[in-house]
């Protein structure tokens, strides 16, 4: 076996997640690299991806691994020659050689998400396909307190899409920040695993925090309840992007 | 009349340009947004852009004009009005009464374009829409040198696209800068005036000498000869935006 580990940057709007949906005929980012690399490779290749992101989800630095045994190029060629068969939206930023033990899920220590909001009273055309619209105006300072409440080890079954089933809901958040940059609010997540649809329904329950709804201190209490109707909606996918993961 | 200016920012990724094409069954920015007014003013609207950009082209800040007479919606809300109508790729940003006299194209004093590169090894799915790629290294400093050349009143009829008729190819420049932000290279040119592709072929004059094709000073014979087949090649539409209109 030859461990190849790739990163992966795509704009997921024209697909279906990433992970391989056989039989719908749905495209998904795992079946046209894996159809890509089969190509380039000459037999059927599989990928394993650090995150399954959902359908319309973006990602910077999403990672997959393959074995790449019998495929004599150098890996620092390697991007050059998939990016040539790939579609403009998913393109690879980087490849290199790892141990046989390397899995793109299970070796991963840590992941960090962005979730984006257009915050201006006019909608951006340029922004449309990456953030998620909010024309009310968002008080920064309110929802850095509640970011506050969101870091460290907690039990977020709150922040779990109804119906997950999952050994455990404890999870640890390394970074939970908000930056602004213009009329661009990037909500930052960084820890050692999400739940189903955690990363949405964080960021829909701090915009209730930053519109005035409830107050930063209220995300302790809906922690504690363990209950998803105390959490805020789910935001739309098209904001979220895998940003980076950590080995 | 009531004459209506609206700033309008668009992603001209879907259309053929502004202007109006009659009878082809291409759609337009120009038709978009008449046949978007022409429902809320309850009769035939005819807008005035104040530049045509191309097809592919995007506007951050194109300025159109209207005849709203007989509409009795105050200016303030027509933005919130006419977003409603239009498609999530033309957003109406401002609006504001003027007087009669104001004519979109020629009361214009200055257009500001920008032209955007990605420079980078590896494409961005996130930026290709929006950008050209070059992924050969650019040299800023060379670049900055040609461009104060480009500054100032010349003829710039070698820019001008072959075959193209005006009656003069004098132009001003108040502003041509280059600025990088990361792997993004933006081209800022202010002007009271553009030729048919000018900034297109500017922005691939100035490549060449990012590159290392030729050097900063050429840009001054090239200028002087009025000859297309001196200046570079003319780039795509799809890096290239019309900023801001100055009246």
């Amino acid at each position: 076996m030859r461990n190849v580990k790739l990163t992966v940057a795509y704009d997921g709007t024209n697909y279906h997640g990433f992970q391989e949906q056989r039989g719908t005929g749905l495209a998904t980012i795992q079946e046209v690299m894996e159809h890509c690399l089969g190509r380039l490779v000459g037999r059927r290749v599989q990928v394993i991806g650090a995150g399954r992101t959902d359908a319309g989800v973006h990602a910077h630095g999403q990672v997959v691994n393959f074995n790449a045994a019998g495929w004599p190029i150098p890996v620092e060629r390697i991007p050059l020659a998939i990016n040539g068969l790939l579609p403009a939206d998913v393109i690879v930023t980087d490849a290199r050689e790892v141990g046989e033990d390397f899995h793109a899920r299970r070796s991963a220590r840590t992941k960090t998400y962005l979730y984006s909001i257009w915050n201006n009273r006019v909608p951006s055309p340029f922004n449309r396909l990456y953030s998620s619209f909010q024309p009310v105006p968002l008080d920064d300072g309110a929802m850095s307190t509640a970011c506050v409440h969101l870091m460290g080890t907690h039990d977020f079954k709150c922040f779990q899409a109804a119906g997950a089933t999952v050994k455990t809901t404890v999870r640890t958040l390394y970074r939970v920040e908000v930056i602004r940059e213009g009329s661009l609010v990037r909500f930052i997540f960084k820890g050692d695993g999400f739940l189903y649809n955690m990363v949405r329904i964080m960021t829909g329950t701090l915009l209730q925090v930053g519109m005035g709804k409830t107050d930063p201190e209220s995300i302790k209490s809906v922690l504690e309840s363990r209950r998803r109707a105390l959490a805020g909606p789910t935001m739309p996918p098209h904001g979220l992007c895998l940003e980076y993961v950590e080995y």
